[in-house]
C-alpha cells in the first residue's frame, strides 16, 4: 500500500529567504475549453530533495544520481521525544543497517503553516557526519537538518549548516518537509523522484511510501 | 531495475498556449552561501498527468485520486509504425488485460525540441473510449492524445479534444510527454506522482518505469 509523505504545495511555509509559491489560472474552461495552471515556486519549495549543489559551488546536481538513487529503503528513526531547537545527537541514532536512508520522525510536521514550524529540531553535525560515513541519505518531516536562523534561535546552535555540509559535502541527499510519518512500518520504500530540472541545487518531489498491508506499527496513522 | 521516462524540464517545448518553462538563479553560493532556483512552469509543462478538471469544469482534481492510482501497472502498446497525424485506431489495441494502464509508443519522443513533436499520431475517439470502458489510464510519448492544432493541422482531424474527453470524462487520467519506452519490457511498473498541487486540472511528474533485470525485451534502449 501506498501513502503520501508530501505536503501539499498551495499551502506551503516557505523557509526564510525562499520564492513563495503561486498557483494562478492559465487558461479557462470559459476562455479556452480546457483549463491550465500556472506555477511558481522554489527548487526547495515543500517537499523537496537537496542535491550537493545546494552548498557545495561544485556539488553534483540533483541530475547526475541515476534515477534508481531516489527509490530508497527507509529505516525510521523516532525522535518525536525531541523538542523546539534540541539537537538529534549520535546516541539516538540506529545501529549500522542495510538500508540507505533514515527518516527521522519528530512529529514537526503537525506544526506545517505555523511559525512554530521553523523552530525544529535539528541534526548534530557529529550525527550527520555518522549518516554519511554509513553511506546513509537523509530524510526529515522538518524543513532543514539544522537549525533555521529566525528569531528564536539560540545562542549555542551551530551556524553555516554543518549538517548539510556532512550530508552533501559526502554526495548524500537529503529530503525535507515530509509528512505523515505516523504509524508507518520502520522499515518502507520511500519514493522521492524529484522534478527533471537538469543542473540545479534541489527539486521539489512528491514523497510517496510503498509498504506491504500488515506492515503497520501497531500506532494508527493520524 | 529503474528507468527514467522523464523530458528535462529546462528543454521544455511547450504545448502551443501554454506557459513557458524559466529557470533561474534565487539565491546563490557567492551572495548567500547556499544556492536555490526559482522555477516557472504550467500544470502541464513537460512530463505530466491530466486530471478531468483539465477538460471538464467540474471534473475531479488530481488531488482527489488515492496517492496509489500513480503507481501504474503499465502495457506497452507498439505504435512505432504510425507516421506524422496518423490516427491509432481500435484495431491497435491489445485484447483487455488487468494492466490499468496503456502505454503507447509512437517513438515521437525522439522530435522533441523541434516544431515535427506537435505533428504527432494522435489517439481515434472510439480507441480513447474503448480504454475507457476497458478502466485503462492512458500515457504516451507525445505532447497530446489528441492533434495538436499547429498550421499542419489537416481538416479532417477531429477537433474539440475528443480523446481526452473520453478519458478524463470517465474519471481516467491521460500522461503525456513519456520519453525512453524504448527497449522497455512490454510491462512495467510506472510511477507518475504528480507534484502536490491541491485542486488543480495536472501536474508535472518525474516518471519513472521500474522493471526486473533480465524482463527488457531484446531490443536494446536508445
Amino acid at each position: 500500500m501506498y501513502r503520501d509523505l508530501s505536503h501539499p504545495l498551495e499551502t506551503t511555509t516557505a523557509y526564510p529567504g525562499d520564492p513563495s509559491v503561486e498557483i494562478e489560472p492559465h487558461a479557462t474552461h470559459e476562455t479556452d475549453g480546457y483549463r491550465v495552471s500556472r506555477l511558481r515556486l522554489g527548487t526547495h519549495s515543500g517537499t523537496h530533495v537537496d542535491a550537493p549543489r545546494h552548498i557545495e559551488p561544485d556539488g553534483r546536481p540533483l541530475d547526475s544520481f541515476p534515477i534508481g538513487t531516489f527509490s530508497f529503503d527507509a529505516l525510521l528513526v523516532d525522535c518525536r521525544g525531541k523538542g523546539a531547537r534540541d539537537a538529534i545527537e549520535r546516541d539516538a541514532l540506529p545501529e549500522p543497517t542495510e538500508d540507505d536512508m533514515l527518516v527521522f520522525d519528530t512529529g514537526w510536521d503537525a506544526r506545517w503553516g505555523t511559525d512554530a514550524y521553523f523552530d525544529h529540531p535539528y541534526l548534530a553535525s557529529d550525527a550527520a557526519a555518522w549518516c554519511a560515513d554509513h553511506d546513509y541519505h537523509v530524510a526529515v518531516d522538518a524543513p532543514s537538518v539544522d537549525p533555521t536562523p529566525t528569531e528564536n534561535a539560540g545562542g549555542d546552535e551551530p551556524e553555516g549548516l554543518p549538517a548539510h555540509r556532512e550530508l552533501l559535502g559526502a554526495d548524500r541527499l537529503i529530503v525535507e518537509n515530509l509528512t505523515g510519518l505516523a504509524g508507518l512500518p520502520e522499515r518502507f520504500a520511500l519514493y522521492a523522484f524529484p522534478l527533471s530540472v537538469g543542473g540545479v541545487d534541489g527539486a521539489p518531489v512528491r514523497a510517496v511510501a510503498e509498504f506491504r498491508d500488515g506492515d503497520d506499527a501497531t500506532e494508527s496513522p493520524d
